[in-house]
């Protein structure tokens, strides 16, 4: 019976893929390259295929639109996955550096708002539903920045773009509390996110980066907030200790994310209803072989989901609302403690998956056919601090 | 014509002082015992009195509702001072153990409703506008509490409240996102604040208390953000270094209260307006001279209002709408760094204050009054960790 | 053999318990009273014997010296469990209000060594080899304190008690970054505790609180670092979301006590020695049962050290010395994810013990006898904020 | 009397310039380009020189062993500026992926020793004193790294490369608590650097970036107890709000700044002596103009080490002695308080300065003369995330 908690959880779960999650990155002081790394849009798409194959979980890629287009469904398909979320990117371009929608100056705010009107597009013919908007906008030092006029203009220029959408789309709005504005940055919070979203239009949700948050802030207790509010869109999943370092999902506190899947599956079972909440991963792997990372991170997402399946919610509810403090907390406890690798392995034989991915991953020849064709491509791609 | 902007600013600034802020009071570890600490209400009123009869901006007293009453406005009066704002008591008794507004057991929720409702009815006989509302709800341990379950029951329970206000009386809502509850309190942060306060009702406030951030937290920005959505209420004023520390206002970051300022003068500057805040302090003085660090903090308050009101605002909008941003900066800076101490001399002179009020209290004699009538009083207050 | 791995770790575990872990204790904000509390030293014994004797890992008491004597060793015996460290108390008595051996009054300066000197005294007579000193001294508010003087003073003190010990006794000296000092806390952190512990002497430690760092900070780093410098004492152990929260073991973060206990164990491996660590509980129970919530403590403890026995240490060299970052990290992974918990049931059955200690210990009628015998000393112990 | 401090004061300070500050930095996201950046060393020489011109107190210039070299004295000197302190670069190229001196590959840790004893030969050819070294070597993740394996490399190689200092040469040992490597940092805080720095040898110090360390942690306290220990060998100075932002000097907490160099001033004070600390900017100028930025740093050091001279160190020494907490406070913060803007005009004046640098330079064509030079150059240093 509990095995069959476990695959009927891991049937419902899905975890989307980055596309920049295969290509070279780093940290502010350069890139360290991987020769294997994916240099095209299609090379990202045949990663993530692998990484589905061996998993059976990813079966999206959320794509950026300045990286990753133009591309098609077709090329997707032939991977073994389909196109996800749409990034617009707002960062990179010289004429961001104080900001885009935010931007002081009106012709970069509509130049921001075109981009955005042109994702919309791109989202439309690639069949995608989300919208996954990040902005860096904000400044770094006290009084350089109008934060109150920014926020009307975040106001205007979501709601400009929200009238675009489709009715099945959505807007994914998600928050920071720093990087790459050092002092402030105009959508901070959880609380900056939902009230612009909702100035947006219905179709606007909030984004949840765990690792977009201030030390010691209590992650599942804003998604707990955001299920009650009807505005929690969907998440990007990463690990981190100090910043938004972006590592591997549960790599440094597991407990934390089986505890936010938990705040979802109590709230179905209370509710009844199956939400509908965006899984995605957000990382960047400076260092670990980039999709050897990405299996191990699917992988542990499906741990940790399947944990947080295990939970007794009716005794759970029943000690909660009678304050039995220690049993409440074992029955997450006793869920963690499980050790549900056994059954995931039964559940992926059942479905013609190999039981140990990354083995079977490493077995398969890939990352050596990788590393040959595309070693010479990457030889350029080093970075440089100053 | 710079003293004239001081003087207009003092002029106009007032803060409003806690009555336990004359009481013993100490850290979990015990309290230091301070022989000439007020020990009756009508003490610390009388003490406030003095802080007012020599700053000249401190005309009201916060009044605690478990610790200060019975009590009347013609006891406040006798001392030269008014009843400010009303503090219900949710979190002394031992029912509150679980919760008070979200406690799971009904009668305990009950309770604490009839305690607000009483302290309603306490604020109108005192003629206080304003109910200043700190929920110490939570829970210790993952698991052990409903976070949506409390959060509807306060979402009731405010709105019960305030459906027993008169017109012209406030709620202003507190939130702090950790201690006493360690793992997550109901009511985290200014988001959930500002939600709770819209669905109790239009008279409802966010209550902003400068020791209940996380670390790194940009508190101007959510300054800034509660007055563009109009539910800026108030302050309770302390400064800080790692937790809630209740340290003497200005006394570890005072460039940061600055900019706190600074965003109302300039959100008054740009609307044309004048906000209607209540400037209140909330500190915890263990170690200090009571009425002496009340003094020390009323006129730090002053000092950093009156450079926050010397900011050339029309410069600055010009700098930050083209994105200058060291003359922008420098705005901030230069108000900053301004001596505004002679003009403040200046300006008590005018009022027939004294110039130096911490010497003038300290040559009152009314310490060493206060500690030949209180020393026996105050010797029975001594605590104990376990 | 996975099974003798673990048998053989829980044979050499063993964690003491603190007798003020059994005392009715509370925030700043007051105490929730527990009627079973323990109200005697006597009390507190007994109730340790009882987590002793359904957990089997918990053979000792750490007291605290201001609170738990005159006690003597016959008493502890007479409960099935052995008088730990002595904690000397230097923060709760009026005199320590400027600190301890840092205060600038050398007449209070003397007084708290004395204190220490009398709990070596204490120690010898209680055949305890450890004295642990957790100092709160520290200063409030920027330029109060001379920093350099106090850290002499410090110095010289330590130095003095080291003098008197017992060539077989230990001090174990505690550091913490704030509170009950909210500016400097004059051991704040390893290295100042480090460098003191040097200068008083070769049998003097440090002592590593868990819940005594900041934010983020890289304990199991910190507790490699001691062990390279052979300066690695003991450990009080807790939980904590943001200060020092005191909460129980692992509750919070269970992954990095693994990754502590992982750290001892490899360098175990490494050096074929077996350290000489005093494990010890430090918490605050506030909440929960406190007997039942020691029990918990004690059995979260048992299945985090077995699970870091766990760890493939040839292995996890290999990996490291090699840069192979995933397969490395797996070993951890994989330690932790296995379900040590019918292992420890089997050792408990092997030892007599109960297979389920905490509801043994719920079957045993103790808390309803404690309960009728105490209820009514514990109506007194009521605190107040001010 | 006082004008004569702070003439005394200003005498005295002088602070060194990075030549990277000169270049086009940024962050992860992307380098927003100034087209006036420097981009060759004799460009970077030629700024900073600008910056002495206009300034009076910034005569050296710290060079980055990678970036800036082949470069001689005499170009320096053209431009009215000296070579001061050599910072050897150990994180830029590949073979460094897994760490410098603690690589687990010997060859890496080879080329790295290798490379810090070519910066002392080109330390010793410039005629500098001081090395200042910042390592990127840590992890990412639990498990992948040898902690105290990699402590012992670091003792051996940064011994080895003491061995070749000229008796007139330093080692200034920076220490960093996270980024680029984000679960350990091998010198991570103040201990771990003054125990790796004694264990070199007798010329090497510790480095205090005041951006290197986590929230919350008093860094003035830290400086006191290396000048205690004769451990302090200098500063990088720059702000921050989250993380290691690389902000302006003072453009965040002005307070903290000032503490830093009362603690040094206050030693000086007590023990008649002068230290010998380097100060030098440490920052990122990512989006106000460089040269700019420099100007406005160095003016705000010398306002803060001029209100840092200007404390009463026998009152304030008084008071702590007796432990008068407001007065010793009050000796601070009227320090603090004091606008030493006018008695630095009138210094500068003395100097024949310009009275106010800032406005003097952009008077003066450079940066226009500048754009125009370098503006094709510039325009090719664009940056990709991903």
């Amino acid at each position: 019976m509990e095995s069959d908690v476990i695959f009927k959880a891991l049937d419902d779960f899905a975890i989307e893929l980055p596309s920049w999650g295969f290509a070279n990155t780093g940290t502010r002081f350069g890139k360290f390259i991987q020769e294997a790394a994916a240099t095209t849009t299609e090379e990202k798409l045949a990663d993530a295929g692998q990484v589905h194959a061996f998993t059976g979980c990813c079966p999206t890629v959320a794509m950026h639109v300045k990286w990753d287009f133009p591309c098609d469904k077709a090329t997707a398909a032939k991977y073994g996955v389909a196109i996800g979320s749409i990034n617009p990117n707002l960062f990179e371009d010289q004429i961001y550096k104080h900001g885009s929608l935010a931007n002081p100056d009106a012709e970069v705010r509509a130049a921001a708002l075109q981009h955005l009107i042109d994702s919309v597009e791109i989202a439309r013919r690639m069949g995608s539903r989300d919208l996954s908007l990040w902005f860096a906008d904000g400044s770094n030092f006290p009084g350089t920045a109008n934060i109150r006029q920014r926020r009307t203009w975040f106001k205007e220029g979501l709601k400009a773009m929200h009238a675009r959408l489709d009715p099945d789309q959505r807007i994914l709005l998600e928050y920071k509390p720093f990087e790459p504005a050092f002092y402030h940055t105009d959508i901070a919070d959880w609380g900056m996110s939902l009230l612009l979203a909702r100035a947006a239009g219905p179709q606007a949700r909030v984004l949840v980066d765990t690792g977009h948050h201030y030390q010691a802030q209590n992650i599942e207790q804003i998604v707990a907030w955001l299920l009650s509010e009807n505005m929690l869109g969907g998440f990007h999943f990463n690990d981190r200790r100090y910043a938004d370092d972006d590592l591997t999902l549960g790599s440094i506190d597991p407990y934390q994310v089986f505890r936010i899947f938990h705040e979802i599956r109590h709230f179905e079972w209370e509710t009844g209803t199956r939400v509908d909440i965006a899984y995605m991963v957000d990382q960047s792997h400076n260092l670990k072989p980039k999709i050897e990372e990405m299996i191990q991170t699917a992988t542990m997402a499906q741990e940790l989901f399947t944990k947080a399946a295990l939970v007794d919610h009716g005794k759970l509810a029943h000690y909660q609302s009678h304050a039995v403090l220690i049993d409440a907390e074992e029955c997450l406890k006793n869920a963690f403690a499980t050790d549900v690798r056994p059954a995931i392995r039964e559940w992926r034989k059942s479905k013609g998956l190999a039981e140990a991915p990354l083995e079977a991953f490493r077995a398969s020849g890939y990352l050596e056919r990788a590393t040959r064709e595309r070693a010479e491509r990457n030889r350029f791609s080093v970075s440089s601090y100053a």
